[in-house]
């Protein structure tokens, strides 16, 4: 069984203790309600480390919306046999107390990369999410850190607060797990309706007839965007709050994709928001008369 | 002779090195232009740990302006001659290219302390504080941190990042050092001509003046604060940019004083800026009728 540790200071303690008997700490930060998604976290930290820890914090401070947070599902004892099937040796659950014995003064904020995309419609949302990273990293001090592709710019703003600030870490981006009808794994998902579970794929769908218009020679970042957005349009349920082809190192706002891109969305389905995105490898070979 | 370390990834190897090996490290982050009152940091943090790890880097983001990032002094050899003979191991001098490889995007932010006092006057200066002092203590991973209580708020903002952002270091406030008159040194005392130096120590006779209104039984921070501005407006070369009392824990203002204080000054000087500030431990004892 996966050992639970509760305080800050004992996860300190215990982490300190097998870096100085030289065991490498692998660690995979999630705010719980696991599935298959975070198995794979665990599955490669597992594999790459000699130490596996998971934290499993619903942090405060990143949620931009109360009922959100108030609603974001909670099973410890169900998290930690999921971590126990997975060999996770350590399983760090603290308080929020624990996390926030003071009301927090100091913040961590990766400017350029938070603005927009989420940070545009959840205000301070980064803020919170490299705030509490850098808490949980400075209390595990693993070697290496594993987070899901599917947030891509949670992604790129931890890899950037890490780089800028010379925290000894290494961070590793995880694919995205999906359902067999294309869906991307998410605590979210257990809020949809059977209804609304039936046709969220189509923003995998939108997504993918994005990244074809890419590969097909559309250099148009423009054009790419309209051909997702049309497949979403056709079904009226879906609210988009965000569809954009933006650079992969960064999250930046292309319009001629000439290099590696994320296709990145946020739709709203019923009262579940959804993200996914794709990432483009591929300079598109250049046609002339293409898009 | 000091070891002279002047990139960030031989740092972060040697450190990790001593580490592993089961060493103390003590750490005295610098801007060089070294003096006694490193000196003095240097020779506390020898005592304590079985590595000294003292760092040089005058660091661009913290300055608000730009002529007194020119102008700071800097002359590395004579920085490590000084550092031989304080007993110091390394000597960590990275160049701002190593320090700041990418334009930085991440910064660290103290609220609620780096806003008033110097903050209010050097906009963003606390916040390039946090963020290079976060770095350091990432590239060196020290056990312990020394910083000089002549920066009262700079050492405020440090000691609330490391606690709020789980740091895994210990940092230490050491007295002020002082010349025979009174004056605190400070790098940007050789900036004063012979006339200014010579009635610089009204600066701390001020906050002595104040210290001992509280002394005497005043608990109110208005006439403590009057008492001291009087000594200062009796030399017109004075040109005061704040002068309060504060909390000692976090640099809030202070109306009635019933706890540890800090009675903090900044002034002009000619072209030169000065800050001392005295703390007060203990609660004046409080006679009927007195303010």
């Amino acid at each position: 069984m996966t050992d639970l540790i509760t305080s800050v200071r004992d996860m300190q303690a215990v982490c300190a203790d097998a870096r100085q008997r030289g065991l490498t700490i692998g660690f995979v930060p999630t705010m719980g309600a696991l599935h298959a998604g975070h198995g794979a976290l665990m599955d490669q930290a597992r594999a790459e480390s000699q130490v596996l820890a998971v934290s499993i914090f619903v942090n405060p401070l990143q949620f931009d919306r109360r009922g959100d947070f108030d609603r974001y599902s909670r099973n410890l004892p169900l998290d930690r046999e999921f971590c126990s099937r997975h060999r996770v040796d350590l399983l760090f659950a603290p308080s929020a107390k624990d996390m926030y014995p003071l009301p927090p003064r100091t913040f961590v904020e990766v400017t350029g990369i938070s603005e927009r995309l989420c940070g545009e419609f959840r205000p301070g949302h980064f803020r919170g999410v490299a705030t509490v990273v850098a808490k949980l990293l400075n209390i595990v001090q693993p070697h290496t850190a594993y987070f899901g592709q599917k947030d891509a710019q949670q992604l790129s703003v931890i890899t950037r607060m890490v780089d800028d600030l010379n925290m000894p870490v290494k961070i590793i981006g995880v694919p995205t797990v999906r359902e067999r009808d294309g869906l991307a794994l998410s605590s979210r998902n257990s809020r949809l309706t059977r209804e609304e579970r039936a046709v969220a794929p189509r923003l995998f769908q939108a997504l993918q007839t994005a990244l074809q218009t890419i590969q097909s020679g559309c250099c148009s970042a423009a054009h790419v965007r309209q051909t997702g957005l049309d497949v979403l349009s056709r079904d009226p349920r879906f609210r988009v709050e965000y569809f954009e082809v933006v650079t992969q190192a960064d999250m930046q706002p292309v319009q001629e994709i000439d290099g590696p891109v994320v296709i990145a969305a946020a739709v709203w389905l019923g009262a579940t928001r959804l993200i996914d995105n794709v990432t483009v490898e591929c300079t598109p070979p250049i046609y002339p008369g293409s898009h």
